[in-house]
């Protein structure tokens, strides 16, 4: 069977897997996953993207939100509210439970890479999750006010700034976590999931090596465009592209990886696109990328796959 | 209106307390509390008695258990007992936030009792609680498999071992918490609530100053015994007492405070130990110790303020 390498961000990135998981083998799938949304609140260290991979092929992710654990509860949350804490971001009990355990193996002298492989198996998740680095790495958005992690103008600040620029903290002196170069470049297919491609693609991308990599690999590269008619399917992925100047487009996410790809996924109503997107040396297949439900999410891997010749 | 002065373990201190909460000034009481079975849990320092003696002065405590919360969940436990971590120790998921704020706290480099201050405001407590040290003090128990902190033999191993001996850690090096000593020496009155006199007001004890500051004091001194017919009505003083070689009795407990002691509170039951008792110089005043309802706590409070003349 072939093996697959995906880079991966949150929410749409998990859907997208959730459909690969049911076309391929979970072993035979690796998930490099953005690790710049990670912010430590309360003395946790928290994996936002590396959750919701994990959550979501486990099977046991809130469906509704796309992040956090179904039928979590919020008490203790709610009671650092009351005492003075800062209860912006999202943390369920069950949930807490993680951030608790990865703190403590943190403690310990364990790397993230280590502690997502430990919890992937504890949630009874085959594939092969790997976070993109173990160093210290978090994605600043420059606002008026000034530079903010990127949690904090997400989700306490509901994306309502202006974005005036990005700053990826600790990428130059980051370095791909163990089996990270070595899943891309002995892979059969990479996928760039249908995520934001400055602060969860451009993340991964940015780490060192990474990028270098999907160059040599032999494997071809496949990416779903995030974005539909100029506008994201979720998130602020708009906001931050026309914040650094460029323009909110399947085209314009084509011009990021076009050093690499070889084939890219957009919606029907993109197909005028298609023509530019092919000069860059990129093939392009029209489909349906909305994933609503776990049908769309297999079609969508099915074509993907087809797409670098892996069905 | 005189002021008081109560050294306090948990549930039974706090049962006490409510009583006394109800009879004079809050702000007139200033309550030591044990910290010996204070105990680092998944990363957080945990004070067991502070939070029962807090929360049961805030009205929020679990009635039922005497500790905890009322109505609180147990879901993030639970989830770190699958992740494989002890859940021996009862964690609430809204008391969480209290051991979550401790401990952020003390990273910052707040003292314990700067700590048991804010969270005694926060719920809105009104008497000045107090933690008998800021120093690290842990009472271990002395088993045939060894020596175990003292919340792992009464919780983990439901006090079932033979005791084989007492240690308090860190004793000899601790000092008394800022404001101890002086609220003893300057209280009008003391109480030793009905604790164990050995892990929890022994602890106390063992605090070098204060129990000097108990014979130096010009404060009269009442204890309630813990102890009702050669039993402890809640908790192992009976196995700790008798693991020490001690006998059972309100007699022996009356022995372990004889040096400072004025008036000691007992059940109808023990009279027949009053002759002895008063031979130690200490009056005796035999009522009903058992608390059940308001009331009881009420009239147990009110009749030990009568033993020391402050109603």
């Amino acid at each position: 069977m072939p093996r697959i390498t995906c880079l991966a961000g949150g929410v749409g990135a998990a859907r997208f897997l959730q459909g690969l998981h049911n076309v391929v083998p979970h072993r035979d799938v690796t998930v490099i996953i953005n690790t710049g949304d990670d912010i430590e609140l309360h003395g946790l260290h928290i994996s936002p993207d590396v959750d919701i991979v994990t959550y979501t092929l486990a099977g046991i992710v809130n469906e509704e939100t796309g992040w956090g654990i179904k039928n979590d509860t919020f008490h203790c949350l709610k009671a650092l509210g009351k005492l003075g804490y800062e209860s912006w971001f999202n943390l369920g009990d069950i949930d807490l439970a993680t951030h608790i355990s990865r703190t403590r193996y943190m403690d310990e002298g364990l790397k993230l890479s280590e502690i997502t492989n430990i919890h992937a198996k504890h949630f009874g998740v085959e594939e092969v999750l790997i976070p993109m680095t173990d160093d210290p790495f978090a994605t600043h958005i420059l606002i008026d006010d000034g530079l903010i992690h990127f949690e904090e103008y997400l989700v306490k600040r509901d994306a309502r700034d202006m974005v005036r620029g990005v700053e990826f903290k600790g990428a130059k002196d980051s370095k791909p976590a163990s089996g990270v170069i070595e899943a891309i470049t002995s892979a059969d297919g990479v996928i760039l999931c249908p995520s934001n491609p400055i602060v969860s693609i451009g993340t991964i991308l940015s780490v060192p090596g990474i990028r270098q990599a999907l160059r040599d690999t032999a494997a071809k590269i496949a990416a779903i465009s995030p974005i539909i008619g100029g506008s994201p399917v979720k998130g602020p992925a708009d906001k931050i592209m026309s914040g650094l100047g460029l323009e909110v487009s399947s085209l314009s996410v084509a011009k990021l990886y076009a050093d690499f790809l070889d084939s890219f996924i957009i919606e029907q109503v993109d197909m005028p696109q298609a023509d530019e997107i092919n000069k860059l040396g990129i093939k392009v297949v029209a489909t349906k990328t909305i994933m609503r439900s776990l049908e769309d999410k297999v079609r969508l891997a099915e074509d993907t796959l087809r797409s670098i010749d892996l069905v």
